[in-house]
């Protein structure tokens, strides 16, 4: 079976499509750009919507439901927003069989339709903080197009928050930012970088956008989740104000954030290989998958004996049991590991009569027997032990990915060559952040928190001028 | 509060709009047609997708996600598809900035994008049956609206399947008609008819479509979910075709079925009254409000003794303890009564001195005084009641809203006074079926099965020729 995907080191491009595409979970959509999200791709993304839920959930936050078809009008009241997005837009001009007097626009992100609507439910500062978010499908016209890390269509969750103060919309923004983190690192196990976004890299209509930032195992970046700190640029736009405490009236603080199924992406690059996908237990749809081996005149007996240990794993666990007759134990190994289920159990007649079984772990290969009696309390603290190893692998990666440079010449040689993440002084001009695109196609993926402190007396790698941040560069996604 | 509410006698429709405004459930938004489902109504479509995807699952679907918009020429592959859902279509003209090659219809019902996709998918008899759930949004143009009950954009399930046989088609188009009643008895508490629908009602590319059809209090009945036989219509429109175990090119046989949204306007319109709104336990966001009733000089000790209550509650039920001191506690009942909590627990000095609690029922305002000690389990006895209680309340009211009649004197005179549900013996004839709505704007909702049986020897009501059905007519939404 580990034919049917491309080794990594061969062509990387194909060996993420050929991971995909043969563990089923999507496929091209006759709609360019756009793609069907199968059975085995969802089930990791309704993983990951729990888990984000139960934490939005924990802060506060309530799920709601706005329309996808926004005013085309609605769009063009932040300046700065439409400007981002306008090009990126599908139009609905007719509908019901008549040409529409405002065309709609298919929301590429739903800031403007919200806060028309925040207008009518904020009045007080007792209406105040409202903590919104929404689990929905957004559309935004792609050139370039990659199955989850880039489609015409997506499917995200947007956070859209109103504050009677700039400190709280502030800490709001850099609460989720750090519930993203704690999601990418704890579940995806998969450690990011957190900071700023360089003004020509922000969300368009955000006065900041904080990030969290991953590698790949490509060396290239990918921005996984982002959080916006709005001001009172949408409230303006839209006119929303409050009634102080103090009786003033006064434009709404507001914050927005969001993660889409871009992060199954992510998932897919960061740890999986030439086998298939390699899912943290956490997030794995199946975690143990138990196959029982053989031959004709074994097979009741052995299967009997397979169920039950089977069912000595509990019901805390999502187990499936592969007792198929018509594929060879070889084909099913294989198949198991392409879908990246992290635990296997195996069991043959000769294990039947020693009472035992044989654990395979998916990420390293690492068979070990054990008594059927222990095989409950090895397999959860195996899938512990698989969950931690991620994260310390991918941890580990991200560290020997990350130089730090302090001239040009260096800057260019490692995005040339090493790749990864270049850490260094930046002046903090656009043209010096325009030069390293140009020259090496790199851009600056966050400004770390308290980077500019660490600036102080340093020399920009680009210009050589005083630098005012210590700036993360990469080739990103 | 409950003033805001206009009683249903003096105007059922007002009294609707009045409830799903007030209790925050929805609000009209800025695009004709469409609304916003605000966080208490979007909390009671989150407890309708997690039983009924529960459901889904425990009989043998999986969740996927197909693209949003379709190809114009995809619509038209099936004849009486594209005519039936053609008028209705937000049609796609520019995308990117550019006029589009192809304009693209947003998804009015998924069916011809997801049997573009089967055709890749099914090759063989091993890969059927393949039995796929979508949660999605879709737009269908509509000139009236109505919060909940028809708007144009709004959130469902589809679930699309696809068979090796007609019986297995069938079967499963069966068994989930068998999945919506029980979600609807056993969660909504709304007993609903079950049946085939007439050729003029069915699904535009059906074969046959079966239905769940539930009576509101103005005795018009409501159709709660549909589930389609398909036959291989989608399957000639798109030629997926499987090769047989007996290795014959066959075609594949579907089904199709889904709820949506318009459920929570079901819900509303059966239980709720002029105080507002009456939720069954098993659905209510919120199950039980503990409200302690204190003056400044009490505030403190009550406080701390209506928490200790709060906390014996226990973490299965969903609680609220509301200790706000703005608002007196006559208004907090009001509040709570409109958002249709179940139980209400109230806490004064007195009822501390005594050591004991007084619970009130939402749906009968019936109260109850206990010793603090018992609160929990007779809590968790009357939710169970009023679950209870509630379905025998709507079961009665549909009894008495059912009409056997045998002549279209009769037929016209209650459905023009009394209203409900008419059953009566019909020849089949499609001009029989329109004369009636013609006469009293009634519809047949569903063909009971079996009914073909006893309608053996019986004169149509309607023409007086013999009878092959006996049809169950009510005017609806």
């Amino acid at each position: 079976m580990a034919q049917r995907i491309t080794p990594r080191s061969k062509n990387y491009s194909d060996w993420y499509v050929d991971i995909v595409l043969n563990a089923k979970l999507a496929d091209y959509s006759p709609v360019k750009g756009t793609m069907v999200i199968r059975p085995r791709g969802y089930a990791l993304w309704e993983r990951m919507q729990s888990a984000l839920d139960a934490m939005f959930k924990a802060t506060g936050h309530e799920n709601a439901y706005f329309p996808l078809l926004i005013p085309e009008s609605f769009l063009k009241k932040e300046a700065e927003h439409v400007e981002g997005f306008a090009p990126e837009c599908a139009v609905v001009t007719h509908g019901g069989g008549e040409e529409l007097d405002e065309p709609l626009v298919i929301r590429p992100t739903s800031e403007t339709i919200i806060w028309s609507m925040y207008k009518k439910w904020i009045q007080s500062y007792r209406d105040l903080p409202l903590l919104i978010n929404q689990w929905a499908n957004v559309v935004r016209w792609e050139k370039r197009t990659r199955l989850f890390l880039r489609t015409t269509e997506f499917l995200w969750q947007e956070g859209h928050t109103a504050h009677a103060t700039e400190k709280e919309a502030r800490e709001e923004a850099l609460r989720m930012l750090e519930v993203y983190r704690t999601f990418a690192e704890e579940y995806m196990a998969l450690p990011v970088y957190t900071g700023v976004k360089s003004e020509s890299e922000k969300f368009a209509g955000a006065v900041d956008t904080y990030a969290i930032e991953a590698m790949m195992q490509d060396r290239k970046a990918l921005q996984a989740g982002t959080s916006h700190f709005l001001g009172q640029n949408f409230a303006k736009a839209f006119d929303v104000t409050f009634q102080s405490q103090e009786s003033t009236l006064e434009h709404v603080w507001a914050t927005s954030w969001g993660v889409s199924t871009r992060l199954i992406g992510a998932l897919i690059m960061a740890h999986s290989d030439d086998s298939g996908l390699v899912l943290p237990p956490k997030l794995a749809p199946t975690q143990v998958v138990v196959i029982p081996i053989f031959k004709n005149d074994t097979k009741d007996q052995v299967i009997e004996f397979t169920r039950r240990v089977h069912a000595s794993l509990g019901k805390d666990l999502r187990t499936v049991i592969d007792e198929d007759d018509k594929n060879s134990p070889g084909w099913k190994f294989s198949e198991w590991e392409m879908v990246g289920v992290p635990v296997r159990v195996e069991i043959g007649p000769r294990d039947m009569e020693r009472g035992q079984a044989v654990l395979v772990r998916r990420d390293t290969g690492e068979k070990s027997t054990v008594p059927v009696a222990e095989v409950a309390g090895r397999v959860h603290s195996l899938l512990d032990e698989i969950q931690t190893s991620l994260f310390r692998k991918a941890k580990a990666f991200q560290t020997e990915c990350t130089h730090e440079v302090d001239t040009y010449e260096d800057m260019k040689r490692v995005l040339e060559n090493e790749g990864g993440f270049v850490v260094a002084p930046w002046d903090g001009s656009p043209e010096s952040e325009a030069r390293v695109k140009e020259d090496t196609k790199a851009t600056i993926r966050v400004l770390p928190f308290g980077n500019e402190e660490k600036a102080k007396g340093k020399t920009c790698a680009i210009s050589g001028k005083p630098a005012k941040h210590i700036a993360v560069f990469a080739k990103s996604y």
